[in-house]
């Protein structure tokens, strides 16, 4: 089956030569709409003539495509859709390819080295992105590429500069895809290792740009999936990277000393294991607080439910893993809720709203304490009920605190305007925890 | 035995609050000097008072410990370093720590707001290391930390401008630990997973700045060792992340459905395998494309030493797999080289000059070929002479090759301007080739 690009419209940014030239051309091959933009010029990130990108649309229609050329810097993103909008009315494709090199050793790095590459790529791709995807929104579609590189991924010599914006893209990627999920935006980054340091020394091109073609092509087809991911092409290879994560160790109270001294094993990436999302970091870093606590409970501590020994909680509600946190946490310093002065009783339920179980969050106390069951402490100060998997999802940020409430998936009895309160002291808390 | 910094001097940006405090009261207690910067203010980026940093270096000095109060923005890094040169006469540490936060969702992001958090994240960090990076040099010692995110690794909502430059620096760390290893500088980034959405939700912070602290401390000790690597530290667990890539697929003369027929094999990490660098990854390309061959030839193909079978080359020398690699570019694509329509020998030795064996490039015949032994099409246009370890590094990029040129590690016989002519050919293909 072909995979066809038809009524569908791609901007490709430094399409004038190189890969995205490559790119721009067997995407139109396949019926879609391409705006070709290049600043023309010799790729110094100096303006010049507009020849490049003409000349790549007049390929494409010789051959029966359709393209338009444009001819702005990509920190003009608006602009650059703006010709896609004019002339097909949307835009549902962009490929984030154009770019610059400035090359230097980090002691002989210019300050304009330095922001002539940020401009073009990162500050480039935001901007073409940016001014595309409002339109990629309302549409319910979009298929957003970055390009990023070896060098970001390895670092390289010379290259601190490139290395560090073709790695913000990546970042950028992953948030967008994020971002675009419920809209059927896909966002993915690319590495393209076409013309590496090795061919150079041989001078010859074994590593075609179009050898990465097809993968970039396939990454923006209405067919693919992934999102948030990176991808890898050269000399005929395609494959994926992702980061993974040692097992490290959990310390406590650790000393500069005990670093040290357990490096190996921190260090160590005998069991790496991928991670897909902060959800799953923080819940394996609540699992291994669990195992941390079930551990201190088995070499003798007496762990009272309220004391928040790992058995404590109930097993069939997921929430407790939290409430579980909260218990070591106060446990570890109780004087940081010394200033919160009010209790909390959270009602957890399954989804059809039955009752799974109460959590009294008692920050008022002389020790404040989390155990099972109603405020043994006069009436909460509030009430909340959620659901479990609500909660669970609340947690890892997964859903938005004020939309759950707006939409009635919080609900709270009692003071409420106490919550919005803890929330700003909670904001201002996180931005000075950076 | 503790971890001393005596005699060492420590930038710590941001170190008005949060985690930058900490980091410079634990630098301090343990004997270092400590240039404690910070803007001062509520941490949104506007200017404010000097308190904050006054009250740090307060602290300091009362538990006896050497400090001095700077109140520079992060961009303005020279200052900040002129600072620690002033009162002390070296920079020795600097750990990249000051940031703000600008969360919105993509759709409703101004500009100001990416700005903004390049500004000061990347911009800055950039400012300060390369102040501090000449004495660095200078001294032949350096440890630097840039500070990352999980929302970089992992994306998150509202975070596309946070999320993008928190990478940006792990990019910036990859190149710089490369740069700096030969003057023993190294650089590393940190994930510090304090006060995460979790602990927000529940208003209680047991993801206390204090455990993040001895892990930053040790990065920036005497007696640490690595070095372009990403740690991570939360709730008292330590660990690391790394890059990790999938076996992936080679597809020959991929379409766009070949690569969509193909996705379960590409986008697989049921074999994950870790890549250090740009020479293992171009090493593994290079194997991947040896194996392909391998697969040709005994497939039916005749496979003489000239066509390059995977065997035709000696065992011994490390770089027939480069000249393999070249055989197999120029039998699929001979169009590739036909511009050059010279000839080249190659004789590699081992360390000691002894000869290991003779390669020519023969880019002048009809059919371009690669074979061992004297060029049999004339006398060779060049004749290089060099070390089997030094063209290996070459490759790699581990050497600068007008550098191994000017030491006399290369040596080349007949019209090396053409060499030179050559390599500015291949500089504008490279700038083309993002």
């Amino acid at each position: 089956m072909a995979l066809r690009f038809d009524n569908k419209v791609a901007i490709v940014t430094g399409a004038g030569g190189g890969l995205g030239r490559t790119y721009a051309i067997e995407l139109a091959k396949r019926g879609c709409k391409v705006v070709v933009n290049d600043l023309g010029g010799d790729r110094h990130g100096s303006a010049g003539s507009t020849s490049m990108a003409d000349k790549v649309v007049g390929e494409i229609k010789a051959a029966g495509g359709q393209a338009v050329a444009n001819y702005n810097s990509v920190e003009e993103g608006d602009k650059i859709v703006k010709t896609a909008i004019d002339a097909w009315g949307r835009i549902d494709i962009v490929i984030n390819n154009a770019g610059i090199l400035r090359d230097t050793s980090f002691v002989n790095m210019k300050e304009v080295d330095w922001d002539l590459i940020f401009k073009v790529h990162v500050k480039g791709a935001y901007s073409v992105t940016k001014a595309a995807w409002p339109y990629m929104r309302d549409q319910k579609y979009g298929r957003i590429v970055v390009t990023s590189s070896n060098a970001a991924v390895y670092g390289n010599f010379g290259q601190v500069n490139y290395s560090a914006a073709k790695h913000a893209l990546i970042g950028f990627s992953n948030s967008l895809a994020l971002e675009g999920a419920k809209y059927n935006i896909l966002s993915n980054a690319v590495i393209p290792t076409a013309g590496s340091r090795l061919t150079q020394t041989f001078m010859v091109d074994a590593l075609k740009p179009e050898y990465v073609t097809p993968l970039v092509c396939y990454m923006v087809h209405d067919s693919f999936k992934d999102s948030g991911k990176l991808f890898e092409a050269g000399a005929q290879w395609y494959g994926t990277l992702q980061y993974y994560r040692g097992e490290g160790k959990v310390l406590q109270n650790a000393t500069v000393e005990t670093i040290h001294d357990n490096w190996k094993a921190v260090s160590s990436m005998d069991k790496p294991k991928h991670v897909a999302s902060i959800a799953e970091q923080s819940a394996m870093l609540m699992d291994m607080l669990g195992s941390l606590e079930a551990e201190k409970s088995s070499g003798g501590s007496s762990g009272g439910a309220s004391a928040g020994g790992s058995g404590g909680f109930p097993s069939n509600i997921q929430s407790s893993a939290l409430f579980q946190e909260i218990a070591d946490g106060i446990k570890a310093d109780p004087s940081s809720v010394s200033k919160v002065k009010q209790t909390f009783t959270y009602i957890i339920t399954d989804n059809a709203g039955r009752e799974l179980g109460k959590f009294t969050l008692d920050f008022k106390s002389a020790t404040p304490s989390v155990y099972l069951g109603d405020c043994r402490n006069g009436n909460a100060a509030v009430t909340v009920t959620v659901a479990d998997q609500v909660f669970m999802d609340l947690a890892a940020g997964k859903e938005n605190p004020q939309k759950a409430f707006m939409s009635g998936k919080i609900k709270a009895k009692g003071n409420i305007m106490l919550l919005q309160k803890l929330q700003t002291i909670l904001d201002q808390k996180k931005k000075s925890k950076m």
